[in-house]
């Protein structure tokens, strides 16, 4: 198992529909400051804010690229991974070229996700810093084949994580995708999954299959579940963790 | 009224689901070509291909910006475009920043849509040649104040169009949002109805209140359908225009 600390820790707090204001940016800054989460995910037109609101948080500012349809040019895809570094981001969340993939191209899928790789990781050198970068492979719309050789994929092009969904998509996360990139990355990187996850126990399922990192716009609702679940469970009472 | 082959002119085919494969871009195209539609609109990674495969139609290639959530930096958005009119596309839709809007931060707005139209222009200039720029407001996210300051924002950045939706939302092109961006473009830019257009009957609704374009992913049946109704209604028979 795992503590509210480590929950907290595997936390992505998400708000990427477009029409989030200034103000519901900065509120779910100080969310994951106050919590402790792993980092937020934005848009990487919020990037800058997001950056200043998490200054010396220690919470990361993840950006998406490409986003949410991956259909862009490998240029643009790389252009914006740079430029998201460039202003702080320490994460990049990129969408993989799914049509692509679909046309069986394996050497555009794998070359579109090095070109972000390396213009992350020499944006991120430029800063002094690191980047940890993490291919969305939007499992709703791939065979279990394709989320397995996509995966594989991202792997060799030198992801950190693998991504199962951008949450923007007809489904989300499930615990057998988890279950299934888990084994098809081997180890070589987390699994990160996102999107439709509601409820602490679906997080937690999540987490016993594999996943390190979960995405979600309801991080708060899901940390305050586990606090009330450490209460009804022994085994949590001793983890309650920090802001309680 | 307008005729048949008025009507093709006024289609923007469109492809836009990433999972689209190359040999689906291709039969678009193909249809593209046979009936002389204004343009095919697809995601930048596939503009290469559809400028291929419609050298010498004159169906024009117009490539999505900032596709669907406009919520990236204005300099990526900028980038893209510059990028796609490189590859070829003569037609550029991009999605405004949403999350400005709702800031009420219009310089913003205003700035970022500025971006791309120069961008664009900057491009077509070098390849002499000229590009249309439309701006995608997002109607079903927005009020219809917001509606008609996006409008009016777009013209004074130097758009060609203002369109109603990406085709990504909840909700698409009404009767009553083109007739509002009608009036608030004042005929100094088109207005191009797009998303959830399924039958003749709603496109022709649209043209009647002002669109000049028609984004549709139905684009083969509409025709099909026309030609139908050119059948049936009398005023119609001597346009039935070419391919039949």
């Amino acid at each position: 198992m795992f503590s509210r600390e480590e929950f907290r820790k595997m936390i992505d707090h998400t708000l990427l529909k477009p029409w989030a204001s200034m103000d519901e940016v900065i509120r779910m800054c100080g969310e994951a400051r106050e919590r402790g989460f792993a980092a937020v995910c934005v848009n990487t037109f919020r990037v800058p804010l997001a950056v200043r609101e998490l200054e010396g948080s220690g919470v990361a500012v993840a950006a998406t690229v490409g986003f949410p349809l991956g259909a862009c040019m490998t240029s643009v895809k790389a252009f914006e991974a740079a430029a998201a570094v460039k202003a702080g981001a320490s994460e990049i969340d990129m969408v993989i070229n799914i049509g692509a993939l679909k046309d069986g191209d394996m050497d555009t899928v794998r070359g579109d996700i090095e070109s972000v790789v390396e213009a992350a990781r020499s944006a991120a050198a430029l800063r002094m810093s690191t980047v940890a970068v993490k291919a969305i492979i939007e499992t709703c719309v791939l065979s279990d084949d394709e989320k397995t050789i996509a995966s594989k994929i991202a792997v060799r092009a030198g992801v950190d994580f693998v991504k199962t969904s951008t949450g923007f998509g007809a489904g989300g996360a499930t615990v057998d995708d988890v279950l299934l990139i888990r084994r098809a990355v081997a180890g070589n990187a987390g699994v990160k999954a996102a999107g439709g996850i509601r409820t602490f126990a679906e997080a937690k399922s999540m987490v016993e299959v594999g996943a390190s990192r979960l995405g979600t716009s309801n991080g708060v609702a899901l940390d305050d579940e586990m606090g009330r679940y450490a209460i009804a469970a022994p085994d949590y009472r001793r983890d309650r963790g920090p802001g309680r």
